[in-house]
């Protein structure tokens, strides 16, 4: 018996009162749930699909342990009979989804649960949690790319992200949408991402000099050194580096960058690279850090600042301006009938659905279209892929490097208005007659049952 | 050995190389660092201190497993000998700390880490993480708790907290600031938090009728039911509620509740208790959810909405409107030299601190007071309190409603003006003589020295 309670529990208490009822009326036949993300939020007009590989462990693993059914036995709220099923549930169902850094619209499913309705439904909490948070960092991740257009880009949220394991799916998400490194130094053990850092205020307030703190520094990283110089005066700091940085050189060695953390970067990157230069030093780079976010390395890149590399925390780790989606997880067929909400705001698509992309010939999108899972529309690539059969993995995750090449052929063939830092063109994706039909059909049928007062 | 890397490794990457040129230059002394919050996000005028025993716990587990000198060994960065010692590295340090709950002000310390130089900086990103993250969701659960006057909040944001560690977190926290329970089953068995929650959508759509849906469930759980009422359309839903709520009268059961998930969530409570009265059922209560924070919750409540109880998801999840601060960990002394960083605009407090509170007799705050750490201030209660030392804890944590107890007691006591939802009133927080002295002292010394060039 487990010492403490597993990942089984991490799941809305509804959805084990649900199942519960679902069990002891006997409405236990196969459903399909379909994942999806209602709107953008703002600034948005594409989302990058991430977190699969943390949604099939879960499944491959989902079970109660006697530790997890005690505790529930303690609410006093279920039978023991559910409870004993409970603590013998396998996830057995199948699952079609995207590959991770796969672009995708609002609407179109990205990942697709089909298994007896209570394994599907037990899912939600824990798919939702981890598809919209991967998702949301990976797309604010993808627009950092785009605005640094080429220069350099190390995570440095890990203190930021809501947690320890926010902060390490980010770094893996970042990596994925094209970063170059993190800070995070569990991020990089557990997932081959090259790790970057150098040193911190408090390195430099602890030695009785700041120019001895870069002294002391460079002996211990003679080729590898980045000075951090916004201690006490940046301009002074630079100056300081500037000597040091010469005395390396007169011993072979090299300075390889000065790190700015605050003040207007713009204007001090100027500054500091005009000292560099005139100090016979053009190889130092220049390293900005300090609240940035896609809207600043933006700014600071269409300025022309001489900044050859980026760190973003904060805004970033969190993704400041969209941290939640309207992400959900619905049921879209049970035992072979097609079933919706009607709600006016927040109506769904009914049945089991495939995710279409007509393309020119240089790969660009020119179709986005949604249609019947069984569909074959000619011309167009299907994105939903059977990745599970039976609960277990048909193959292995692809690689960190096989996903990055993957979001970078995606993130190029998407058109620039689309990719716009503010107010980007919302892509027309459109439905495909199939599911319109039956989508009519299914919404006609539920009005005339349901909306008819004293049954 | 273990198979996964530790906790050790989540780290930034500079603690290290800092960690290394600390060591190979001797500078190994004790230093102090404080955890402070630089500015109020937007709509903030205090922070709920939450998140200590997670940095307890990391201390005192805080090492370097064979695995992790491994990796750390293939960054090819590290210097063999500094490996060793780094193997061998235990926390044994002291800390002083607020008590969870507890109100606090910008620039007052939370958290002061006393301890050889480089066990202390190494602690810099786990303890800025745990701190940052839970004192974010506290506040924010405090001013739900502030909007809702009484009425009954649940916590809903398992799905959409950014994890599953920041989901569990931060049910402990909305508990700790006053909810009355969570959705999150997890939570609920690793905390003792009660757990709630009945039916969602999917619930409903997989039968053949709603108000058959609603009689299962009511089958299964007869006692315990809210039905959700909104899945066609609201009011038609509330009508078929109420006939099953009937059935089950005549049966001598009682429904709970019904949901409300979405629409016009004001007019929609008004017209369902009409509906509910009506029809002989006053005890069945309303719970409304979709979408809620405190601006929502405040306008239904200042409106008497006839709303019984909120389940607030996404948007305190994450903090939406705050989804980061600007909190720091900074060194504040060095082998007893106190000292600080000149930035303009993030220019520290030197030396170890401690924050003083003078209340009136019915204990509100009348004024808040950042003094040295040894000072002695007549008639005012110092916060900050030794909870650690030497590496280890000098007392078991507080239980979870002695927290909630403390907190509560503490928001009670905080004046009205710095409560408000929007635009709250700044507290006045004052340095003490002392401290004031030695800043000045600090930054005269420190300009002398760093801010003339050419050394």
């Amino acid at each position: 018996m487990n010492a403490e309670p597993s990942l089984g529990l991490f799941t809305d208490l509804y959805e084990l009162t649900m199942a519960q009822a679902y069990w002891q009326s006997g409405q236990t036949a196969t459903a399909t749930f379909s994942l999806f993300f209602r709107k953008y939020p703002a600034d948005r007009a594409y989302f990058v699909f991430a977190g699969l590989p943390d949604v099939l462990d879960y499944l491959e693993r989902l079970r109660f342990t006697p530790r997890d059914i005690d505790y529930l036995r303690s609410l006093d709220r279920f039978e023991e009979e559910f409870l004993q099923y409970l603590g013998q549930l396998r996830f057995t169902g199948n699952v079609r989804a995207l590959k991770e850094g796969t672009l995708f619209f609002v609407n179109e499913p990205v990942v697709e649960v089909t298994a007896p309705i209570i394994e599907a439904q037990l899912a939600e909490t824990m798919l939702v949690n981890q598809i919209n948070l991967q998702t949301i960092l990976a797309t604010k991740a993808s627009r950092v790319l785009h605005a640094a257009q080429g220069r350099r880009l190390i995570d440095f949220a890990a203190r930021r992200a809501h947690g320890v394991e926010a902060a390490n799916k980010l770094a893996r998400v970042c990596y994925l949408a094209g970063f170059d490194g993190t800070s995070n130094t569990l991020a990089g053990a557990l997932f081959g991402i090259p790790v970057s850092g150098t040193m911190a205020h408090s390195y430099v307030t602890s030695f009785t000099s700041e120019i001895e703190s870069f002294r002391h520094f460079a002996q211990s990283f003679p080729n590898s050194s980045t000075f951090l110089v916004d201690t006490y005066d940046t301009l002074e700091g630079t100056k300081k580096a500037v000597i040091v940085a010469r005395e390396m050189k007169q011993q072979g060695r090299r300075l390889r960058a000065v790190r700015l953390d605050s003040g207007d970067l713009l204007e001090l990157a100027r500054r500091v690279r005009v000292l560099l230069d005139q100090a016979g030093l053009p190889e130092v780079q220049i390293f900005a850090s300090g609240g940035l976010d896609e809207f600043e390395v933006d700014r600071l890149v269409q300025a022309g600042a001489p900044i050859d590399a980026f760190g973003v925390g904060t805004k970033v780790g969190v993704s400041a301006d969209a941290p939640w989606t309207d992400c959900a997880y619905k049921l879209v067929e049970y035992a072979g009938r097609p079933v919706l909400k009607l709600n006016p705001r927040k109506q769904t698509l009914p049945g089991p659905k495939q995710d279409f992309r007509f393309r020119d010939s240089r790969a660009t999108i020119l179709r986005a279209i949604i249609g019947c899972a069984g569909q074959n529309l000619v011309g167009a690539a299907p994105l939903l892929d059977e990745v599970m059969r039976g609960g277990k993995r048909l193959r292995p995750d692809p690689s960190l490097d096989d996903l990055r090449q993957h979001f970078r052929r995606q993130f190029a063939a998407l058109a620039e208005p689309h990719k716009a830092l503010r107010c980007p063109e919302p892509y027309d994706v459109r439905i495909s007659e199939e599911l319109e039909n039956l989508q009519r059909r299914v919404v006609e049928e539920t009005r005339a049952r349901e909306l008819t007062s004293e049954k």
